[in-house]
C-alpha cells in the first residue's frame, strides 16, 4: 500500500511508512508542544516533492508563522505553499473573517469552508492543514451543534482527495478522535520537574504501527523523533 | 451449551469455549484498541462456516475499511458478508443516511432499525455487529432518550434471532453494560512510557470465564490474545 | 436472635450466623460481580427448606436466567420459586410492563408494586429480591422523584415480613444505602494486571459482623466465600 | 469547666473529659461507621445518671433499633429515655409524619420541630440527638433552602439548653460542620484489602483535643475507643 | 517599613517581622484548624498595646466565644475589645440581623457594614477582624453577585484604616485571595493515621516572607508557630 | 533575531536571549508566586534601557505597589513608567472606573481599552503589562463572551506594537494561552511539606527553548532564575 511521508523520519517508522494517503489525521498535543511545527514539516515535505499544499492558520498570524518557520529552514512563500489566514487576532487586510469572525460559529465553519472551496477551485492541493481545530470548538455554544456540523466539515474535507492534518489543543476530544483515520499525540511529561517529550500513535487504521511512546525534540531542523529510543530508561 | 467461535482463539479459551449463541455482547475500548478488527474477525468466523453475517458501520466508510481489512486477509466482499453504512462522512450514493443522518437523534436510530430490518426480510443472520454505538450517543441531546430509545433498539435486535456484538468508544456505559449478556474489554495501558495491550472480560452470563487480564496484539492476522500470560510480570 | 442464611456458608460465618430475618438488604456490585448469582442461592436457600420465595428480575430475562442458573445447579422452575419479569428488553407475552415499561418512572414503579402485591394475596414469601434496583434509577428524571418514590417502594417492601435484598449495579448510591438494614458489596480489584474478587459488609444493624474483605469466587456451584483468608498476602 | 462524659471512655479522654454541656456537636461517619451506638451510649449514660434524654430517629425505625440496642445492653424503654419516630418507612401508627413525610421539605423540617417541642413541653432533657439529618438533607430541592432552614432548626435546638448531638452519613458537609461546637468523625479506612476503624476529632471549641485518629471497635458493649493507641503501626 | 505583630511570635518572625499595617490579610482553614484563636490572638495583641480593636463574629456566638477565649487567658470584656455578634444562632436581642439574618445576601451585607459603620463613627480601631466570610458566601445565590458584593466590602474595609483579617472555612476562594495582600493557611495533614498540623504563608505583598509550612499547636496559650522546625523530618 | 531582555538574567537564558519583540505572552501563577514583581522587573529594565513603558493594575492598588516596589529597589514613579490604576477596591478619585467598574463585564472591557488608548495617543509604548487577566475573566457571566471579548482586547493590544505580558492567577486558561506567542509559568510545590518555587517555559513561538523546570527566588532585589540548577537532585 501506498505511503506518504511526514518529513519527519522517526515518525514515518513508528507509522511503518507513513500515512495512507487520502485519509484525514488528527496531532493532539498542549500549547507548546510543537504541533505547527509537525504540520509545517508535513505540508513542505509535499512541497518538496512538486506537490500543492494548503495550510489553514487559526492561532498564529501567517506574518509571525513565517518569520518563525523561515528560522527552522522553511520557506513558507514558494508558490506551491497556499495559505489561510484565519486567526481572530490579525488585521483585517488579510484574514477571511475581516472583523465578522467568532461573531456565530455556525458561519464561521461556513467561511472557512467557502475559502477552502475557493482555494480548491484552482488546484489540486494533494496535503491540507488546518492548525489548529482548538478556536472553532471553543467558540460554538452547543457541544451537540459542534459535533453535527464538524461532521459535515469533515465529509467535505474528505472530498478534497487530500490527506489532511487537522490538529487540537484540547485534552479530551470525541468526534474528532472517533472519526479520523489515526491519532498522533505529542506529549509533555513532568517527571520529577523535568520536562519529557513523548509522541504516540493512538490510533492508525489500516496498518500496523509502533505501539510505544518514542521520545522527540524541537530541534532548530524542525522535530526529531527518537523512534528506536525509550522514553524512560531504569 | 452450545457456545460461537469468536474467531480469536486466546479470546474463545478465556470465554470457556467462545460466546453463548443467540445473546448480545457489548466490546468496548478506545479508538486504536481494535474493536473493529475483532468485528471483522467474529463475523468472517461465521462466514467461514457458511453462515450469513450482517456488519453495520457507523464509523469508517465501507469502502476504506474493506481496503484495511483487505491487508489482514479477511476479504469482505464475500456474498454471506452484508453490510450497512451508516457513517456520517461517506458519501451519499452508499450511505443509508443519504445527509439527513444525525439530524435528529431518534430518526436515526428509526432509520437504522429499519434498515437493519430490510436486510433481516431477505436473510437469516447468525451474527450481527453494529461498530460503534459511540456516534449514536454522541448525538443525543438528553441522556434518559437515549436509554429509553437504546432500550427499544437492543429489544429488536435480540429479536434477530443473532449472537450480535456492539463496540463503544466511550469509558463510561450504563445501560448498555448492563443489558448485554457480557462485556469485552479492550485496554490501553501506559506503564512507565510502555503501551501494554490487555483484553479482559468484565461479565459474561451463564459461564464461568477467565477473570485475568491478557495481553493482545494486533497482527497483521488480525488480533491474537494471548490466553496463557499475564500483562504484568516481577 | 434468630438468623437466616443466606445459601453461602463464608458469608453467614462473615455475618455472625446469617442476616436477620424480615429486614431489607442491599448487595452492591458492577456488572459481572455475581449479584445474581448471590441472589438466586438466598433464594433457593429458601426453597430447600420449603419455604416460598419471589424474584423480580430487571435485567437478565426470565428464561436466559433460567438457563444460565440451570448450569450452575439451581432448578428455578421449583413451584415454590415465583418469578416476576420486569426486564425491559423482553417479549412482551411473559412480560408485566408489556411494552409500556419505563414510558413514566412513576408508573413503571407503580406497576411493579402492584405486580408484587398481586404475588402477595395468593402466598406469603419469606424471602424477597428485587434484581437489580438500577434500571429504575436510570430511567428517572429527578433525583428528588427517585428519593421520595424509592422510600414509599420500600415501605410497601418491609410490609411484606419478608427478608428483601435489593441489588445495585451502580457505585454511587444515597438512600438505598442509608435506609436498608445492612450492606453487602461485591468488587472487583484490579492489581498489577490481575482481577481479585473481594466481598466485603459495608454496614449490618443488629449485629457485629467480620469487617474485613474476604475472597470470592464463581465456580460452577455459585459463589464461595473464603472467610478465613485474606484478599493480601504480603 | 463542666464537662459531660460521652458514655465511651476513650473518646471522653480524646474529648480531655467529655464534651461542654449546652452545645451541639456533629457526628459524621458512613454507614455501618457506627453513629446510633455511639449516639445510644451517649443518651443512656444520662438515662444512668437519672437525666431525661431525647432521641430523634430518621433512619432506623424504633422497633428495629430497640430490638438491635437490647443485645448491645442498652434498654431503650427506660421511662428517662423518650423517642420521636421520623423514619420515612415505618408505619403510620408510631410515626409522626403519618404518610405525609418528605412531602415537602420545609413541612417536614417543621413538624419535626414541632414534634420535638411537644416533647420539650412537659420536661427537661439534658440530652437530646437527631440521628441522622441525613434524610432531610437529601430530600431537599435547593441548597440554599437547606441552609436557611437548618440555621433555624439549629436556633431552636440551642434554645434547649441541652446538650445536643447530631448525625450525618454524607463525607461533605458545610454549615452543619461550621456552626456547631465540635465534629467528631468515624472513618473505615481500606488498607491492603484490611478495613481499619478511626475515630477523631476534628473540632472542639473551647478545649483542646487529643487530635490523633484513635482506633475503635463496635463490641458488643458499644463502641470501644483505644485513645491510647495509633491506627498505624510501622 | 513598620510592622504590626500578629500576637504569635512564631508567625511574625515567618513574616519577616509581622503584618504591614493599614492592609487586608485572608487567614484560611478548615473547622477546627483554630482560626478564631489566632484571630483573638491577632485583636488581644493589639489591646495589651492600647489599641481599641473590632471583632465581628459570623459563627460562634459571642457568649460562648467570651467563655472558651477567656479559657485561654484572653479577656474578651476588656473596653478596647469591641465586637459584633453576627451569627445566625444567636438568640436576637444580642444580634445585629435579629432573626432576618440571611433572609437576602444584599441586605445581609449592608447591614454588616453599616453596623461596622455605626462603630467606626465613634472610635478609630487599628485592628479589625471578620471571623468567617464563610457564611455570607454560603448563603447567596450567585457567585457573580457574591464576587461584586464582596469588592464593595472590601473597598469599605480598606476605607478604615485598619490591619483588617478576614477568615475563611473554605478551601476554595477566589477574589478574596487575589484582592487582599497576603494570605496565611492554616492546614491539617493525615499523615499514615496521624494530625500534623502546619501553617503557611502562601502570599504576602510588600515583603519576602518564609516559604516553609512549619508546625504550631493549639496550647492553653493559644497558638505556638515553631518557626525553626520543619513539618516532615526525615 | 532580535530580543528583548526581561530584565531577569536566567529567565533570558531559559529564552535563548529573551522574548521576542512586537508579541504577547502570558504569566500565569497563583497568588504569591512573584507574577507582579516579574513584571515590574520587565517593565523597569526598559526604563533603563530609556523606553516608555505602560503598567496596568487590576488587583493591587498603585499606592500600595508603589511601596511594595520601592522596597525591592524599582522605582515607579520614573516619568518613562506609565501606569493605569484599575483596581476595583481603590479610592475613586485615582482610579479609572470610578465605582462604576465591574458592573457590566463588557463595559469594563471597554473602559479599560479607551483608557490605555488614550495613554497610547500621546507616547510610543515598547513595554505593556495587564497585571491580573483574572479579575476581568471572574466578573463574566458567560465564558463565550469572555472569549469573544478577549479576542477583540487582545487584537486591539497587538496594534500596539508593544511586547505585552499578561498574568493570569487561574490554573486554567483556554483562549488566553492558545493566542499568544508564550507561556511562562511560576509554580509552587509542595514537597514533604517544603516549599519549592520553579519557573517553566510552556510555549515559544518562534524560538527553541530550555524545556526544564528551574529554580527561582523572591529576593530583595526581584526574582532571580537558577537556570543551571535542576528543582529536584536525587
Amino acid at each position: 500500500m501506498e505511503r506518504i511521508s511526514t518529513g519527519i523520519k522517526g515518525l514515518d517508522k513508528m507509522l511503518e511508512g507513513g500515512l495512507i494517503p487520502g485519509r484525514t489525521y488528527l496531532v493532539k498535543g498542549g500549547p507548546g508542544t510543537g504541533k505547527t511545527t509537525l504540520t509545517i514539516q508535513f505540508l513542505t515535505e509535499g512541497v518538496k516533492n512538486g506537490e500543492d499544499v494548503l495550510y489553514v492558520t487559526l492561532e498564529e498570524s501567517l506574518k509571525t508563522l513565517k518569520e518563525d518557520m523561515s528560522k527552522l529552514g522553511f520557506n513558507l512563500d514558494d508558490p506551491k505553499f497556499d495559505a489561510i489566514d484565519a486567526t481572530p487576532v490579525t488585521d483585517k487586510a488579510h484574514n477571511i473573517f475581516a472583523g465578522t469572525f467568532y461573531e456565530t460559529f455556525g458561519k464561521s465553519f461556513e467561511k472557512l469552508t467557502s475559502a477552502i472551496q475557493d482555494k480548491v477551485k484552482s488546484k489540486h492541493y494533494s496535503r491540507v492543514a488546518i492548525d489548529p481545530l482548538t478556536m472553532l470548538k471553543l467558540t460554538v455554544k452547543d457541544e451537540l451543534d459542534y459535533r453535527t456540523t464538524f461532521i459535515g466539515f469533515l465529509k467535505s474535507l474528505s472530498e478534497l482527495g487530500a490527506t489532511v492534518i487537522l490538529t487540537s489543543d484540547l485534552k479530551t476530544s470525541d468526534v474528532e478522535e472517533y472519526l479520523v483515520s489515526g491519532v498522533i499525540e505529542l506529549k509533555t511529561l513532568e517527571v520529577n520537574g523535568r520536562l519529557l517529550r513523548g509522541i504516540m500513535i493512538r490510533k492508525f487504521r489500516g496498518s500496523s504501527f509502533d505501539e510505544q511512546i518514542r521520545p522527540y525534540r524541537i530541534t532548530t531542523g524542525g522535530i526529531k523523533v527518537y523512534n528506536n529510543e525509550n522514553i524512560f530508561v531504569e
